[in-house]
């Protein structure tokens, strides 16, 4: 049997935070390195430089509508009940797009041109650079194109290449692994007998990493034994990972393990966070990679992630996503959570006429099914026990 | 010069969806092809069929706590004053996780265990399953672990594994193609001269299609020759594409072409939409394919994306993305619109103590930056000229 659990002090969520991110702040984890890369592989990257436009767009004056080029001074005069004659030698037929041929600094759309013998008639003056695209009206040279740190969506992508950026600058995917621990888990394709637990905390990871903006990687499992553990920490910290991530498998013991690897190679810096599900969480850094102790259970594990990894990626990403939209509802049973625990409690929505009903779902972190079925969250602050069936929630939505 | 365009009535932009989706309809295109794949690579796809539990889980009954597994019976009559012996071959010690072994029907945790001479004392007494994970409690066997028409999130896939689904029947990405017209086209990559126009709207194309869960291809450019781009379209047929969208240049003109092509391959369903940017789209039906002949201008051709391709393939998937979220905010300039025309004017935010300020960005659709720097959407519908200075709008935001 193993050693039984010993936790540090339980912090509470807020001071976890502090602790695990001001220790990564000192050793300089969130100055993310950057690369250069082709911008049409860049679609959600975050940018690390702003980029400028080395060539001004449009690059070329060019005609905004269809129509005939002229000369401004030429126009001069035209009205309605005085149509101005206009001779061919003095103006060329123009589609939109087309460079505007010198000596022309206006464009008369086509719609107000008469054709007439030996040349057309129009109807109103054209001022310069009327129905003209000037150089650079939409991305002067030098201006800024696209902000750091920020995600590049399709059409920054289009602004890029049309401004003579086919390359930018980005910060370099985060990289995890995921080393699932616990000699009662199998990969998912193996025989399955009792006793033996199929490996998938692994696909939760590796989901929410890539929607966060890292690269995932999973380690094959490595069975309960200290020496096995700490040799695939110990090649994951060679291999370069920016985090790792140790999951516990689902046997409460083991995370003896990941806190005695971790207080040997590096410090522990939180054990034991005062979150419902997720309490036996562990933090730690090895020199400059925070190893992350994940609880086997999970909704536990997810919770960690959520308020620990997300956190993490969006800080060295330096590009948080928006807060998760809400809605309002009535709780439709009460809610129980202890006094110094934050609780996240899964629920689901029933919409009725005006009225939204929130319904838990029973079940502990053990339960995928409380997460795969959950509309939201509803979060119960430590200093109050829960929530009387009636109360007035506001329910955080889960992406679908 | 090219003939200038002939517009079928133009169509609001209601009646152009109704007249594009009923014809789709019609043909069966929005009858979804599936195909099965490994789970692990179905992160973001959506389910065609729902999934079910082939096997229960949890598949075998274990301890859901560190302790001690016994009988239950053992333990009546346990009390805080007066403790109850179970001699050493009446129980066994158990990690949580570990499968509970016969005889014992329930645990008794292992702080409330007092190890004793030849056994331990317990202080209370255990029902039958207490501490312990039951067989199906999570997802029980033959349950629905995930409906059809969803997309498949990290937890789904952990859910589906854990049931014994290492496979899952998916919608078969929708597969478009951007087929870029223009003589005045070049890559970004070759030399820009007066009048050469980087081809960069196929960006908007790849980067939108595939965050609608299409999959996006991009044609080589084609020259503006009436059979040219006909072959181009041919060849798209015949390489089984879902989609087609013909983009036009950045000339009036060229949308000709793409509607004698739809007309003589197929039907032209729509050619003219009463909506700013955007205006000059062409949907069309080729067997059951459909086409868009998409506008040049980058900001009309994200108008007519987002018009109509999203929903096309919200509709193809069966899984409808939820609305964009929206703020009010108070107008700093007045949005002139015409009466007929929905418009979407492209706005930036600025937050000034509690108020919203809404700064509609000034240029045309040829404004690729008017969409790079904005913010949010306001739409003007048809039956108004558009909104005064102070007036307050609705924001739709886009995404970041």
């Amino acid at each position: 049997m193993v050693k039984r659990t010993r936790y540090l002090r339980k912090m509470s969520l807020a001071e976890a935070r502090t602790a695990f991110f001001s220790a990564l702040d000192e050793v300089g984890f969130f100055q993310a390195a950057e690369e250069e890369i082709d911008v049409r592989a860049a679609l959600g990257r975050v940018a690390s430089r702003p980029v400028h436009a080395r060539i001004p767009s449009p690059h070329f004056r060019s005609a905004a509508m269809d129509g005939i080029a002229v000369r401004s001074e030429d126009t001069l005069g035209a009205r309605g009940d005085a149509p101005k004659f206009i001779p061919r030698e003095n103006f060329e037929y123009i589609d939109t797009g087309d460079p505007l041929p010198e000596p022309y600094d206006a464009v008369v759309v086509i719609e107000q041109v008469n054709e007439v013998e030996g040349g057309v008639e129009i109807y109103e003056p054209a001022f310069p650079g009327k129905h003209v695209r000037e150089v650079g009206e939409d991305f002067p040279q030098g201006a800024q194109v696209f902000p750091a740190n920020r995600r590049l969506r399709p059409e920054a992508i289009a602004a890029c290449l049309s401004t003579g950026n086919p390359t930018v600058w980005v910060k370099r995917k985060p990289k995890g692994l995921f080393i699932p621990t616990g000699s009662e888990l199998i990969p998912p394709e193996a025989d399955w007998g009792v006793g033996k637990v199929p490996e998938t905390n692994s696909q939760l990871f590796r989901g929410y990493v890539e929607e966060w903006g890292g690269e995932a990687h999973v380690a094959p499992i490595v069975p309960d034994r200290l020496e096995e553990i700490r040799k695939a920490v110990l090649r994951a910290l060679e291999e370069g990972y920016h985090f790792i991530a140790i999951s516990a498998g689902t046997s409460k013991g083991r995370e003896d393990f990941t806190a005695a690897i971790v207080a040997e190679l590096g410090r522990v810096l939180v054990h034991g966070v005062g979150i419902a599900p997720g309490k036996p969480l562990l933090l730690g850094l090895i020199e400059r990679t925070p190893v992350l102790g994940l609880p086997g259970y999970p909704v536990a594990a997810w919770v960690a992630l959520v308020q620990f990894l997300k956190p993490m990626l969006e800080r060295y990403l330096g590009c948080p996503a928006p807060p998760a939209p809400t809605v309002q509802g009535m709780l439709t049973h009460r809610i129980h959570s202890s006094l110094g625990t934050r609780e996240f409690v899964r629920v689901r929505l029933e919409w009725r006429n005006e009225e939204v009903l929130v319904h838990p779902l029973p079940g502990g972190s053990s339960r995928l099914s409380t997460l795969t079925w959950a509309d939201g969250i509803v979060e119960v602050p430590e200093g109050i026990e829960g929530y009387p069936k009636g109360a007035e929630v506001t329910v955080e939505l889960l992406p679908r």
